[in-house]
């Protein structure tokens, strides 16, 4: 059967702090390829996980991330499903069970928070840093860390999107496993996988659609998962069955492997990303230190994130005068999370230039009208 | 922006026991719709699962699905991530810990062996029958089953994807909670939701693509979920938080929302759906019986699958000539499992009566020309 399909479509600039927007090029190529894959006559929603063109599809996303972040021999990667949530457990339930210390959990943020909530389930943890004072507005430095003494593993997360924190540079966390929960900066900027025991990731925010996360776990972590886990809980069997221990999440792992052909193609990888997340990042910086007190930044400047952008106005009225404005340029979703209030400019990588100038733009003109 | 796009698509039909063809209209909708929802000006892919646009598209899912299933009241329908592998382990996570009785487990085939190993982590299990004597080719009668005492709840499989057996009504299983593996059935024919205390369904058969799990749980039984559950694995808190505990799988949830409708207004309903398919799984069957030993089904003529029809040719060599043949002919997929061999025609939901005429037909030619 022969189908022939045209659309037509407008699109706003997408602030959404996650599911976020995704890279153009790569919704286009998904959306010609939806009815079917080229040379197999059905849509990649419709094919065996386990047949020819999806193992070509799994292979490729994983070699293309490999070398995206320059991964180094001893890791494996994996596609599971459950997010982030599922992984605050999954860690503890690996890589806990069973020792004879207890995991370190560094807390900057609300995620930090709900992953040490899920740790505790699981095992003895302990506190190295909690920013609760501040509200989460800044970043430890390594002193403050209380990392004395052993670990099953030391838990960090890189970028907090509710509060508009990111690590610039990973905390000395000491010789115990550093595990990161990296899902709202992976793929954003190079990062030195060999510095890791494990990294986790829900694609939502620069790697893909909700319901696929990556887990990168080095090999020797692999044997702490104990035989009586449940068996889609047990890293060791996704690892040892390439993914591919149940249907995985087949649409979004080809989606994941898209994002990454862009990053490599189109955008030439994650040093050129980060140069871009930074000019990004800086133009709407510029707005609130210029702004003489109109905007109020969430985060202290050396903890400010490159991906969620945090601000206050004046008053509450400005705030949802701001966002009405907003909107009507089509800049969309760019209310803050009720824990922080005011503003949140979600600008993954995805996140053209011209949406950022365009709010950058707004930002000024809304300052200097209502100051 | 303005984006215009053109897509001409071939099609083949695609007898993939899972992920499995998807109905036409509905891949046809989500084309159009990639790059944005109406309305919107974002990806579906994109958005908020907290915002308007996903929150109707969530209820819009939820209430097709309880028209199409005539969902009494007292029942939650949960859209959960991780397939029925995790459902294998959630279920006696949540309804076996804590109990004093043991689960009770009726083994008709490869998944049903399945869900028994992993109930058997979590907590004391009872085998009330197994069909492993003779390869799971037929079903028990209520007068098999080993029921007597008392059950933390009695575990079955609707439809056996790999054997090809499948329950016409639900077995005699006595008063304890009636669990249903119903992954690859589900949305094929009316069920009467309420003798069950729970079903459980991956989407990838009936209901949309992989990476969506549908549970529909009676809501007496989320009491038995323990606070000390992992927050992921606890049905409780995705009843209490309607699917929203964290980011679910919004594009799976979407696409199961446009097969339910699809389902009521070009179906008509699950009454014309499932004589849809037993005139389609007829058609198949036919040319086996009428063949004179040169297919011969798997299953015991009671027992067969409206779904998956399985059978084998009086040699491999034919069964490589017989996939061969079909493949030129546009008919793809129909390999057998390994564990029972031969051909496996799965005929889901959108599989058009087209594609197994076509199917039939060859089998007739084939039949003819070889025996």
């Amino acid at each position: 059967m022969a189908i022939h399909t045209t659309v037509a479509t407008e699109r706003v600039y997408n602030f959404s702090p996650g599911p976020a927007v995704l890279p153009l090029p790569v919704l286009q190529q998904a959306q010609r390829e939806l009815l079917a894959l080229p040379g197999v006559g059905a849509s990649v929603l419709e094919i065996s996980h386990r047949g020819k063109a999806f193992l070509d599809i799994l292979a490729r996303a994983k070699s293309d991330l490999a070398q995206l972040l320059n991964l180094p021999q001893g890791y494996h990667l994996l596609f599971l499903q459950g997010g982030a949530r599922l992984q605050f457990s999954m860690v503890p339930m690996n890589l806990l069970r069973g020792a004879d210390v207890p995991a370190a959990y560094v807390v900057t943020g609300s995620w930090g928070k709900s992953a040490l909530a899920e740790a505790r389930r699981e095992g003895p943890v302990h506190v190295a840093w909690d920013g609760k004072a501040t509200n989460y507005d800044r970043l430890p430095s390594d002193d403050e860390l209380a990392l004395d003494g052993d670990f099953a593993y030391v838990h960090v997360t890189s970028n907090e999107t509710i509060q508009g924190v990111q690590f610039a540079e990973m905390p000395a966390c000491g010789p115990a496993p550093l595990v990161c929960d990296a899902s709202s900066d992976f793929l954003s900027r190079p990062i030195d996988v060999g510095r890791f025991g494990l990294i986790y990731a829900c694609a939502q925010k620069n790697a893909g659609p909700a319901g696929v996360t990556i887990v990168i776990v080095r090999d020797d972590l692999l044997a702490r998962s104990q035989d009586s886990l449940p068996g889609y809980l047990n890293y060791r069997e996704h690892a040892e069955q390439d993914s591919l221990y149940n249907t995985p999440a087949t649409f979004g792992i080809y989606l994941v492997g898209l994002v990454a052909r862009w990053l490599l193609d189109d955008v030439g990888g994650l040093e050129n990303m980060h140069r871009r997340n930074r000019h990004k990042a800086r133009l709407l910086y510029d707005v609130i230190d210029q702004s003489e007190g109109f905007y109020r930044g969430h985060a202290a400047a050396s903890s400010r994130s490159l991906m969620n952008v945090t601000f206050r106005l004046p008053n509450p009225e400005l705030e949802a005068a701001f966002l009405t404005e907003a909107e009507s340029r089509g800049l969309h979703s760019l209310k803050g999370h009720r824990s922080v209030g005011g503003i949140r400019a979600s600008i993954y990588n995805a996140m053209p230039l011209a949406g950022v100038e365009a709010l950058a733009e707004m930002m000024r003109e809304f300052a200097a009208s209502r100051a």
